[in-house]
């Protein structure tokens, strides 16, 4: 029997890294990352996070893709096929949601493009840990890093409305309340997660 | 005024980068090449040709598309506002014909992820320098390069195919006959560029 593909999305701060790699060790699933758990996708994070490359959206959302379809096929993939479960912090939704709704690039041509990089490899489940962004600010505040900018979190936002229509129209997603202590977040993704076993 | 963009497409031994740089020196244009002509690009072309990173034709699309974007916005699309012409050996009917006709990929999928790459910067005019697999193979010979093994040869010529196929239907499309002397091809190729300037 091939595996279970659990995806785990939200905007930062918002605690579905944490969340994820505690899911992945309750179920001895794999554990994954998104842009970089593969040698060309660590070259590609770094390209991605060198500001010193200043690139448009859509290259940016196509190195993403490129990165995932990298992934997919040496990574994901593979471990379904071979029965073991995979938990990963972000995939497809994160394009859609950083580079569509958060920064202009057409949806519809990223959906075309996303089905080039992950074929007919879909999550069966897509958590999205929700946080308004008053709460995500502090705690970014309240770990030493910086709160938004105002900027930042019109952008956040924006982010955050997008998740929640995807959420809301497509199939195979379920809402999280990330607000709550962890024992409380764990126990609804435990709820949540209990029909795929 | 902006620049002529001008593209030039082919298999390998057509002799069409060689045609690419001598039209960039009579028209004073940029001649530029992909995948890589960018810091981006020279670190994709790295990965896309090392034999050691398996990819698959998806990925190795999504990067080149990556590649073109950057390309087209950092390269292409500045020079051509700035009124120089641009001459470009490969832009997107490359990708259509490599990983496209030649590999299987979804050519209507590679489509829409095309324009994502290059928006509204089109070729003004694609030049296909055409040559049979037959002559392709004996000028590989006579430069000591190696034939087109069998399976190269069934590859090349449904790349061959791909591109006449493309030249049929599209807009702004030419095929030169690549089989003649440097002069002849340079003529046919004067002739066919004399409308857009």
């Amino acid at each position: 029997m091939v595996g279970r593909f659990i995806v785990f999305e939200g905007i930062d701060a918002s605690g579905k890294s944490t969340q994820a790699r505690h899911l992945a060790q309750q179920c001895q699933g794999l554990f994954t990352f998104e842009p970089g758990d593969t040698a060309l996708g660590g070259e590609l994070r770094r390209w991605l996070l060198d500001a010193a490359t200043p690139m448009t959206p859509e290259t940016e959302a196509l190195l993403m893709l490129a990165d995932r379809s990298h992934h997919v096929a040496t990574v994901i993939a593979p471990t379904l096929a071979s029965g073991r479960h995979v938990i990963a912090d972000r995939f497809s939704a994160s394009t859609l949601a950083y580079q569509g709704f958060g920064r202009g690039v057409d949806r519809e041509k990223l959906r075309v493009a996303t089905e080039l990089a992950i074929g007919d490899c879909r999550p069966d489940l897509t958590l999205l840990i929700d946080i308004d962004i008053e709460t995500a600010n502090e705690r970014r505040a309240r770990n030493h890093e910086d709160r938004f900018e105002s900027g930042d979190a019109a952008f956040h936002e924006r982010l955050r409305q997008g998740y929640l229509a995807m959420a809301a129209t497509e199939e195979r997603w379920c809402v999280i309340d990330g607000r709550g202590t962890f024992d409380d977040v764990s126990a609804a993704i435990t709820a949540a997660v209990a029909p795929l076993w």
